[in-house]
């Protein structure tokens, strides 16, 4: 008799594979109606939530399932990093074939247990259900020092631009994974940062200390999208300059040169940085290249000038309703 | 051109339906890279998340857009009235087909905004993207005094079974809608608590507060499913009396004894309360019955009483891996 056992079942498994993260604020972990949690004093509540779709955001046959299970609790984590907050808890929802609930869904939990540790971001709850393909929703909550949050809309005119790491290797990764036959595996660089992004925490959380970044933001769905996002929210324009965009020397420079720009996935962080602060921003941070890459102007235009001709920058990125 | 505007314009529209909805802790809302939310000095965080799919949790045809809207908030605060607390803010994750971002979304977007203004929950973020089926995640923060919540977990042997309102009602007005033509109007009381159920936030905030309750829990997925899962939490066992259930009256006995035990989406809170303080727990509050329905015993077996014979009690209700 197949009965209520079953989502029963699979909620305990899920737990099963996460008791070993040892717990610092979660007073009641998933388990009951729902989870408890003690936030810090004088800290404010960060709370972010992410789709990964199996179809739109991976592909079951090309990614593996580790992949997936790190992912989507990175990608949601970045936007945490984003705000210079620290990860403290997520849900995890999900909707899963019964086909997948063997050995996909371990290795799935593997994935997303590691994630889970190395992000110190702990399994709060969630909520499990059927379906006919793998439907993930990850909701993050973090903290930040009240106060200290850094916003997409604080850019003023005169602001130095700045990127964390290179920008295009994701993209690049993907396109290799789509070449390639079958599963996936990380065997290069590209591949990685496509495979398993490492969301920005310890630069996001300096900048928001050190109040250095005037705003900020993660790049998902490429520059030329996130850029002028970041702009509209501040009500400013921006100048970048082509020839210091830090592209991946993975491909050929015109690859390269189309991905620095369009290609989504990077996880690294946009930020701006008042002029007389900016030789306060070392060229890296922990390993971690920052790069200045123009500078924030008057009115919405956002250009990007190459070869010393200025053109609008037309957002390339990645959009699902596109 | 088609370009991102599409994703940022769906977000944009969200917004603009709940900027009406006044912010109280809300720093940040929608259009970040996460919201800010301030917590209240000496509350705990109660998080909580819940899949609203179409074809597993409602049908596009049969159910009105703005149901679909109220009901995904209602479900998911729900859990927090089930702990005893207050909504305070939620996160809208949304798949949406192409086609239906017109008018099926203006009317779901109007059921969740009347949801989020008669609950007081406002939006705080979320995500969207495109799918082919409608696909809904919402996440819910509450609030509840330090140390206040009540949890499955704390009922004890001679205790006292509570139920409140009328059981079966929601899986009654299921079953009308079904055979009905068309989409459904909530034309009478049962297909009103399908369609709009509304959490017993007062009642659990009450028993929470005057620490009347052992354990509670809500009631989604049926008494049958549900009163197991609470006795498991608490490591005991329990007996109902099926006479002293409060069936629904609008339908006829034999179906009102099986939807009172087996009917999911009630929403009703189930909770525990102390032999000596049974007194002390009213025949209704603010105008919603509360039945007695039997006691906690020790052990594991959970027993409904019929006519005199005792019988074990099967889940019944409704399990998605089922």
């Amino acid at each position: 008799m197949k009965e209520k056992a079953n989502e029963d079942a699979l909620v305990e498994r899920i737990q099963r594979v996460f008791r070993t993260v040892k717990s610092r604020s979660l007073i009641l972990p998933a388990g009951d109606d729902a989870a408890l949690w003690r936030p810090t004093r004088g800290h404010e509540t960060i709370l972010t939530c992410d789709w990964s779709l199996e179809g739109t955001h991976f592909l079951r046959h090309k990614h593996p399932a580790d992949a997936v299970g790190w992912k989507c609790l990175a990608r949601a984590v970045s936007d945490i990093a984003a705000m210079g907050g620290q990860p403290r808890c997520f849900l995890l929802s999900m909707a899963l074939p019964a086909a997948l609930a063997g050995r996909w869904l371990d290795e799935f939990l593997e994935g997303l247990r590691r994630a889970s540790k190395a992000l110190r971001c702990e399994l709060a709850g969630g909520d499990t259900t059927r379906g006919e393909r793998v439907l993930i929703n990850i909701t993050v909550v973090g903290e930040i020092a009240r106060g200290r949050a850094l916003r997409r809309s604080g850019a003023n005119p005169g602001d130095a631009i700045y990127v964390s790491g290179t920008l295009g290797e994701a993209d690049l990764g993907l396109r290799e994974l789509r070449k390639a036959r079958g599963v996936a595996s990380a065997s290069d660089a590209a591949r990685r940062k496509h495979l398993y992004p490492e969301p920005r925490l310890d630069l996001g959380a300096w900048l928001a200390k050190t109040r250095l970044a005037t705003a900020m933001m993660d790049l998902s769905d490429g520059l030329s999208t996130d850029l002028p996002r970041l702009c509209a929210a501040s009500g400013v324009g921006a100048r970048i300059e082509a020839d210091s965009l830090p592209a991946t020397t993975l491909t050929n420079p015109r690859e390269a040169q189309a991905l620095v720009l369009h290609g989504g996935d990077d996880y690294e962080l946009l930020f701006t940085v008042a002029m007389k602060n900016v030789k306060r921003v070392p060229g890296s941070f922990r390993g971690l290249r920052l790069t200045r890459i123009g500078e924030i102007v008057r009115g919405r235009n956002v250009v990007v000038v190459n070869d010393g001709k200025a053109e609008p920058l037309r957002p390339g990125g990645w959009d699902p309703f596109r």
